[in-house]
């Protein structure tokens, strides 16, 4: 049986989604398709909307064999950790090859783009130093690098202002960098861009981001429905507690309240004296919208500053973060009847141990996860601790 | 004019406080009245009824001429350290007394008491090292250790057993071993027993822990009318949210299970592996009443256990501790137009710097009282961080 690996986050299941999973089945001939994804925090340093256990059965429902966690760390971390974690886990799952979506489409780029930016890293690491001197974040100076280069010695690179296009980068990188025994494939993206508005009557695939914002700002669960299989719009449906930051505030500001500003630097990415900041409008903020408001500013990106929210909000630190630096196992989430098959028949030749049921445990990766877990269940109001030790894989 | 002193919680006040007040002033012959009051926690390891301000008013209405606030790590200590930071803030406020009830009634018994285990230290020490080596509690080692030097050298001592007479002992000691400048004074406490219920028929005078109890368990405000000064009383009928462990427990839960086991120790009196149980029982316990079932034993008393949780609770670690060793302000929580003539009259007699109201500060002493009022507050909902700034002295 030939395996193909997505990694995603499913934050929710939509069109884009099946479409992704129908591709990567169909341009690599795949017998199985297997999902590596995020668990309860998301790599834009959010809660997802709805459980783990809840999108691995909208996955399973609509052609992914296999569902694995991607560990709290890389799920959460930056672009070339959320990669390293994704190939991992697939290489380690024995998979042939990887799909991406991307907005460019043809790999030929990524290549292309990794070989010159390899041939002038130098160049390009004293012009993102200057431009992140001058203000800019660090994705807009890499961006500016990337223009300036690509001018100089006349390159057709990638748009690495697209954000699918910077993470196939990653993940192509990453590939190259560890010497990993994969194929890279990607996929183009089709219609909605990744923060374009959902507007029903002239599309069938809308992004996750358009959907959250119709989910928590319009509250209309019809106007959804277009974009999302059945199966996964039944599930959304049915669970309608969607989690976000405003239900985790309350703890983050109890945290930010009875820590020394100072003590917040033990947490993973807090630097430069934004901890004073976030005391500071723990104290005003009632509400996470509030929250932003005060800390929210050009040096940092919005999304940066919310993972630096996350760790401070699960407790993880620096140096817990130095004992989990790669994946040590392979979670299950769920698989249907293929992917068990196909688990059994490369039982011997994984890279990593199986689990599929969370016992006692000291793996330090392993506990982050079920911290994970416990915290955005208490948060939500989705149930009591220690659900990993109770919830077998889902089984479709 | 002449102060006394006196060492007090008022949770909430009552008749039997009315009745200290009345004595203190009596047996002095001052003209003033100065209650040292623990601000939002208590020596049991608790969260008072009411805001301080709340209490800073029930005891100005009722004898009190000044209210200031014992600052946290005091009030929260064992019997010596919350005996120590009372009696300093008496005397630095010039106060010529402190006042104390206790079962004893005799202030000789507490001279004798002391003289006696000072001369017999070493063997006390040894007896109580054998006794907690044999599994009791420290309270039941100590009491163990003076039965036998008072039955060994024929003394007539102190009833150890008696909680007020522990405390008055304390506040004795303290005397003595910093050579404070200030006279003890004791008043015999009268009728109810600490931890004794309310009969209403036949008692006008009832404990602080029995009207708690009546409040939250039978929950009818009126059998306590009766124990409680009118205008005690009226505040108390006022202000309907009391706060128990029960508002705190979500946010504890929350900060367990976000803790490793190993990095609780960090916070004050966690100590010889009780830090698992702690993990383990927030893992369980859906409420305060369940998780202190849990990690309830013989080793611990219940007002210990409850104490290490409010200091991880505020996040009060063994670090900061250091930092805050002695009271280095007085801090005005109320006063009556007497109490205001006293202070301005001692203005420059006073042994430490006099604080009305708080403005920006680097006191790490002062920092935890503002803490400590931010997280009861957003813990009971009783108002938004930052009231220690906002809040000028009840004035009455």
């Amino acid at each position: 049986m030939i395996a193909t690996g997505v990694i995603v986050e499913y934050n929710p299941f939509h069109n884009g989604h099946l479409y992704h999973i129908q591709q990567a089945r169909k341009k690599t001939a795949a017998n199985i398709v297997i999902a590596v994804m995020s668990g309860h925090f998301l790599q834009r340093g959010e809660p997802a909307l709805l459980n783990k256990w809840q999108r691995t059965r909208m996955a399973l429902s609509n052609g992914a064999d296999i569902v694995v966690e991607l560990p709290y760390p890389f799920a959460t971390g930056q672009a070339k950790d959320f990669a390293f974690g994704g190939i991992s886990l697939l290489q380690a799952l024995n998979c042939s090859s990887v799909c991406f979506g991307s907005e460019e489409g043809e790999l030929s780029s990524f290549k292309t783009t990794y070989n010159a930016l390899k041939a002038h890293e130098e160049e390009i690491q004293t012009t993102i130093r200057l431009s992140t001197k001058n203000g800019s974040s660090y994705p807009q100076a890499l961006n500016n690098a990337y223009q300036i280069i690509s001018k100089k010695y006349n390159l057709s690179l990638l748009d690495l202002s697209q954000p699918n296009n910077i993470l196939g980068y990653h993940y192509y990188e990453q590939i190259q960098k560890h010497q990993f025994d994969i194929q890279a494939c990607t996929i183009q993206r089709i219609a909605a861009g990744y923060h374009e508005l959902i507007n029903a009557e002239t599309q069938t695939i809308a992004s996750a981001t358009g959907i959250r914002k119709a989910l928590f700002e319009t509250h209309n669960l019809a106007s959804i429905e277009g974009f999302m299989p059945p199966a996964s719009f039944e599930i959304l449906k049915e669970h309608k507690n969607y989690a976000n930051w405003e239900n985790l505030y309350p703890l983050l500001r109890y945290t930010l309240l009875r820590t020394i500003p100072q003590q917040l630097t033990a947490y993973v990415d807090i630097t430069e004296g934004i901890e004073f900041l976030f005391h500071k409008a723990a104290k005003q903020a009632e509400t996470f919208a509030q929250f932003m408001q005060i800390v929210k500013s050009k040096r940092y990106t919005w999304t940066r500053i919310q993972r630096m929210l996350t760790h401070i909000f699960m407790g993880y630190t620096k140096q817990q973060q130095q004992e989990v630096s790669m994946p040590s196992y392979i979670r299950i989430l769920g698989m249907t009847s293929d992917g068990q098959k196909y688990l059994s028949e490369n039982k011997k030749k994984l890279k990593l141990p199986l689990i599929s049921r969370v016992g006692k445990t000291t793996d330090p990766l392993l506990a982050l996860d079920i911290r994970a877990t416990d915290l955005y269940m208490l948060a939500t109001g989705g149930g009591e601790p220690g659900l990993d030790f109770k919830t077998p894989p889902i089984r479709l």
